[in-house]
């Protein structure tokens, strides 16, 4: 686990932006249980890490950049004592990427204190947050969060919830978040269900988190999906629900299932290894090819491969070996970053591939130069062909939901057909799973999917004056 | 001077709160002559330090725990351009020590940024701060300062000065303040002019500091005190002035004259080292003792000695040797820091005082642990008669004006008359310098001064739930 | 239609608060047409009439105390240019009778101009007032309306839309309410649909009223009613509909059929004259009375008598004449205006009376004076036997939601038994409509409505400190 | 006094726009000593009247359109009762003549309740209302005052001394200010003290007034006047004065002492009818004719007129006689009324202009209209000269500070010279008095007086769309 951050990272991959946990459970470590179901969330954000505690009558947190283990120590996680607790790891969408941008935000306000972290990526930020200003709000960072923050703070005159209900009127975006006072869990879901986010019970207590894998690891059972719109609210009450705005149909990001969300995680009523078990079998149904071995490119691919394979007859072999022993020092989020290190990552393996036709499965191509490095890899270690097989549609624009898929100018697939990528990539054969073909795997439900890296049609509005994937707030 | 801190810290004086260093200088390194502007005041305040730099579209800020040299290196202020900076040295008074705390704050609102640098304690924050919450404001520090960038930014809707001119009517207490904006600098004092800031030129630009000691460090000109209630604004225009609000009659800290302030700074019209110097001769008008020699307690006690030996006749002596190579670590203002280490830092020259009738003159006797140390040692080391001489009066009352006084329970002469401390602190004789005599110093001006830690006559309204000289907002 | 009026306010019937109209049209004389409107409501308030129309620029009003014919002349309507209007006729429910509280309210405001007719009451409205004033809002008036607008205004960052979604979150109450702007109406009911609200077409314009009688007389067809929580917006584009807070049931006032609307409105599926028939019949089954004819107290009773009259056999017939032409000045409605005139009013017929043993049905027993007026009067006119037969359960408690039902010590069935009731107006039998009864009419939607007064179960948080039907805000 | 106003709103001469009066006097009837002072002041405003009276617990408000004896009669003031009163007169100056504009305005907000009265003109108005708007406030009238209003509830958090001194920060223009609130009375003037407001003792009570002629009224001793910038309170406790925000340079209107004030009031020091014989014999210094005889316009150009005869040696006589009985009914102050009536106002008197060089004696000229008539007349009457002298310099500009001169397009001096106007009056001489002369009245202290009508130098911001005297908000 720990070592697959590498492969986000180290990849011309789309970026995941945050993952969060919350827990509600007196007579258990809450600090401790935060740790483990953040590090179980850790591919969803690297760059930063924190958890608040919450006491009954005040909020600890602490906070750092860097990976889980590396913020907290079993030494820091000792000292925090509690019922209750958030935690998030982040990797920056918006915002620079600095300590002061870190999650949770704890804050003190009229009544009380209060702790939030969120996932996903609010498209009126800029007018929300010269709106609030207009009116005496300050800004120490350039966050999201610190918007929702001011936001909750003038709306709760009675309560958070009818705060949070009037903060999904003025919000437009994406959201999982999760809201700790002295004594009481929130979480909410933007109306559309963008961002992904379960409840699971742990005992007494409740446990809610980005992805289901999270809930498996405290030992958490799996209860549902917090439904888009929904606010939910844990005290020593119990739980109580409150339905805030809902969109007539959901939109769920599909990229969760295709390459962010982990294998294990069932999501919305549909588990991600059967998904992508699902897009292999398609595929081998729309672009057959007459080949000898089927391999993917580890780790994101494999379930893929393995269903192309399946319905295909072709063999699955495992032609590319993945480094797991990369050595990271703290990982900067810049491009050339991200162009560095396929080599480093990857290593072909030569007495598989040696004189084979290969279909190597991958579940996107964002900006090609990794695509084109493998198939060079696969040749030189004596493929005889090599045919692309891609588990999604072409992403064709940007993500304006939490997804950091870079401009529209940096996707490959907005500046050139299949065939000239095909060229570019120097592959024998390139093939996109078909949109159709992707959302046949969800009906009925196929309707309740944000498609709109692959179509453009958003779900919600964009910003105004769109700058890529990661718009400048600073 | 570095080694001087020491003195303060570890002994049981009273503590200095901030210091305050602004300029606006085009076309010199605005960043260098701020740190060592703060360097010349670093006995004002030892936990942390900060740099904010103006060039004219943002601002940058640097900050830290720590000493200026620890928190600042030639590299990182290489990094800076601009043409106005503001710098901060704080010593707690209120909030707690932590980097959230530290200063200068630079914030975004609605008229674009904002960096402020505050010395001096506002003594109704906490009606300002729920005030402020009860309408949406937010908080994540506990300091003074994050309420006035609040007010500031509640109430710029023409200009920074007419935002202040409302705070000054909002805000009690005591406070120097320096505000920089993008391109702008304003430096305001509250309208009794309890802490000193002064104003020099530099060249073609302007210099602002808590004492003009910072000024001559830098090579400006002194031009003269900012007044009480007075805002200054400097820009490429050049300086305006406005009154806000004006105290019928002014109440400098006079504290800053016995104790905080360096001697080569001149305050609200009178040098430190003069005034010192006056005490020691007044002190020997009212107390003439038949003794050898008259030695200080260095530093702070050295011109009051020299005064008093001038007058007496008697012979000055440096009967106590200062440590200047004390190893120092990051040093907590904590109580028992100042308990300890009197004797690590001041050591008797026994061939000065072997059987020698001596008057050690100092300047205040706070807590009272350090004197009868000071007493032992000066025993210990052969002198036949010890008269302490104080070059102030007792202080009786805590100071809630900027200055750490400690709980009033603490303050030995709320709690004992001078003959109980005389016997306590094993002297031959003990006295004090009257309040008349200290006042007539200053006379016609006399009535110019706050002396509410002497007789308890508090020129502005202290906090309704007093707690001591470090009251909690936490 | 026009000499009804004065049975309500000449008698101790609840008495219902307000009536609204709304017109989008252009090319039609939407003042004329809102003049009709609110005539055909004038049962609904006869203390103040209001018009407000728009013309695209501009927002025109012209109000008044008294009914809406003595508010207008033909000639001040002619004044009136513009497409769409709202009207309003009040009878005070909070704040007291003044011409600073009749409606519509009109102001200014951050996005313009905006006009406000509003049927209902707000229960927190004390909280929302003191909420709203705590952050700088002033009143001129005492009326709920006010606070609304001041609501709106400080919401309405987007829309007017999004901020009377926000206002639902805040509002507890009973709305029905009309907003116009300069070129736009819209409408809005509560999320228990209290108050009846329905919406029709006229030409290519729409219509809005409280009831469905207004749509007939002014020519529109009745296309729905305004759902629980939905906000209707209307300007040249047509047609939008938004939900703003749903409650999980419906609770129609169900006083509404009993009482206040006239019997040819439909509201919420239900024609009131249809119902009313019904529980004449219902009535007959509960209490068959063996008696030689059945009288109504017009006109309110008159549609229940016949109702018993086919179920029971018993022959209908006009025993009380109503006397259509009693003068009246402007009417102040305090408590000793409705204790007179009972005789003025209706004059039983000895012809029809004389001898017989009478059913007498009537919908309502409030405080029981009219009642025992009327067993007098028939007694004196010959009837041998008077059994008073009352379409409704006794009315136990206070209204909160708009109608004006006294104190709930005023009430007579709150003091005493029906067998108290039936001596106190010394008839020789009473019978009330069994809430049972009562509903079944309305199944399976028997859940939808609001019986409050009958059972004390309020839908909606009644406000803190209950001061009887007409609390004071002043 | 009563006709006297036909005189200013029968003519073209510029319109004063408001007086207030304010009295907070425990025993005695202060509504009738309002209604007494308040027609002392009835030539500054004839629009409108009302009164506002506290009794320790709430405000009672009586306001009207019309002159003091039209909105009150012996019998209404018999209702109030109370210790504290304001009360105002009114010719619009911004805001449409409508009821909705009269004052006082009295609202409630979370203080409780507030009364103001306003004499004076807000030359940003326009911008604060903005401000205002934009965070929440609604506004039911086009006036100052509610602009007023609502500042002085956003600022109250402590008192409403300190949210005038804020007020006064903000609110750029003329005004002397009253306000009452359930048990206190304060008045302000503005920076510049541009309006005039005095301050008198009755008995153990206080009073404060547009003009001491109001003091002498009700039978107050004149005691000072309040000082510009000046704030004060009066209740049980006594008076208490406060500075806000003091120019550096008073800049007192100097129209008041040539033509608005009443002869028998003294303001800022000078008595007005000294200053107007004064300007007379001045006159005469400036511009000595060869005449018979003296006369003057009634009334207001009497005392000139006097002081001219005595400085020349002319005889005066009173050549034009005043009707003092002209009907009259509401007075609507547009144009064409100002237009009318000269006629049915002055006549010449033949028996004492026949054949007489006449030297005629009036305050001002404003658009010409009248003096061109007046002229005609005296011949018609059988004068042989007609000498024009104008105790005044030409009016050139707009007033924006609370005097309705029109617009400057209309201003015959400003689109004429003097020998152009002397043409166009047909008269035989015009002399307007020159500024240096009639500075020369007010020394040492000539430069403490506004002359921006004379010679454009406004000492406040004037508004950036300038529309002439009566600018527009609506």
């Amino acid at each position: 686990m720990f070592n697959e951050i590498g492969t986000i990272l180290w990849s011309d991959k789309p970026v995941e932006e945050c993952g969060v946990f919350g827990i509600f459970a007196p007579g258990l470590d809450v600090a401790r249980l935060t740790y483990y179901g953040l590090h179980a969330l850790q591919h969803r954000g690297q760059e930063s890490a924190g958890i608040a505690v919450a006491d009954g009558s005040q909020i600890e947190l602490q906070k750092g950049m860097g990976l889980v283990p590396e913020v907290f120590s079993g030494h820091s996680l000792d000292k925090f004592s509690g019922f209750a607790a958030i935690g998030h790891v982040r990797y920056s969408t918006t915002g620079a990427s600095s300590p002061l941008n870190a999650q949770p935000l704890v804050f003190r306000y009229a009544k009380g204190m209060l702790g939030l972290a969120h996932n996903g990526n609010l498209t009126n930020v800029a007018d929300l947050r010269a709106q609030l200003a207009s009116t005496g709000s300050v800004f120490q960072s350039t966050t999201d969060s610190e918007v929702l923050v001011n936001l909750i703070a003038r709306y709760n005159a009675n309560s958070v919830e009818e705060a949070l209900m009037k903060c999904m009127i003025d919000v437009k975006g994406a959201y999982a978040l999760l809201i700790i006072t002295e004594d009481t869990l929130y979480a909410a879901r933007d109306p559309y269900g963008l961002r992904p986010l379960c409840l699971g019970r742990l005992g007494e207590g409740y446990v809610v988190a980005s992805e289901s894998c999270a809930l498996t690891t405290v030992g958490a059972t799996f209860v549902r999906d917090v439904e888009p719109g929904e606010i939910i609210r844990i005290d020593r009450g119990g739980l109580t629900t409150t339905h805030g705005l809902t969109a007539q149909c959901p939109a769920h990001c599909i990229f969760e299932y295709i390459y962010f969300a982990r294998p294990d995680s069932t999501m919305d009523g549909f588990n991600v290894n059967k998904v992508r078990r699902e897009m292999g079998r398609q595929l081998a149904r729309e672009y057959l090819v007459d080949a000898d071995i089927v391999i993917p490119v580890p780790d994101s691919g494999t379930a893929a491969a393995r269903g192309y394979a399946e319905e295909s007859g072709i063999p699955f072999e495992e032609g590319l070996m993945k480094n797991r022993y990369i050595g990271r020092t703290f990982i900067q989020p810049t491009q050339e970053m991200r162009e560095l290190g396929v080599r480093m990552k990857l290593n072909p393996i030569r007495e598989v591939l040696q004189g084979k036709r290969v279909v190597m499965v991958d579940d996107s191509i964002v900006r090609g130069t990794t695509s084109q490095k493998l198939v060079a890899m696969l040749r030189e270690a004596g493929a005889k062909e090599v045919h692309m097989v891609i588990s999604s549609p072409p992403v064709l624009r940007a993500c304006y939901y939490g997804i950091d898929t870079s401009n529209e100018q940096e996707l490959i697939a907005a500046q050139k057909s299949p065939e000239e990528i095909c060229q570019s990539i120097e592959a024998d054969g390139l093939h996109y799973l078909s949109l159709e073909g992707l959302l046949d795997i969800f009906a009925p439900k196929e309707k309740n999917f944000c498609t709109a890296c692959f179509n453009g049609i958003y779900p919600v509005e964009v910003p105004k004056q769109t700058q890529g994937g990661k718009f400048s707030l600073e």
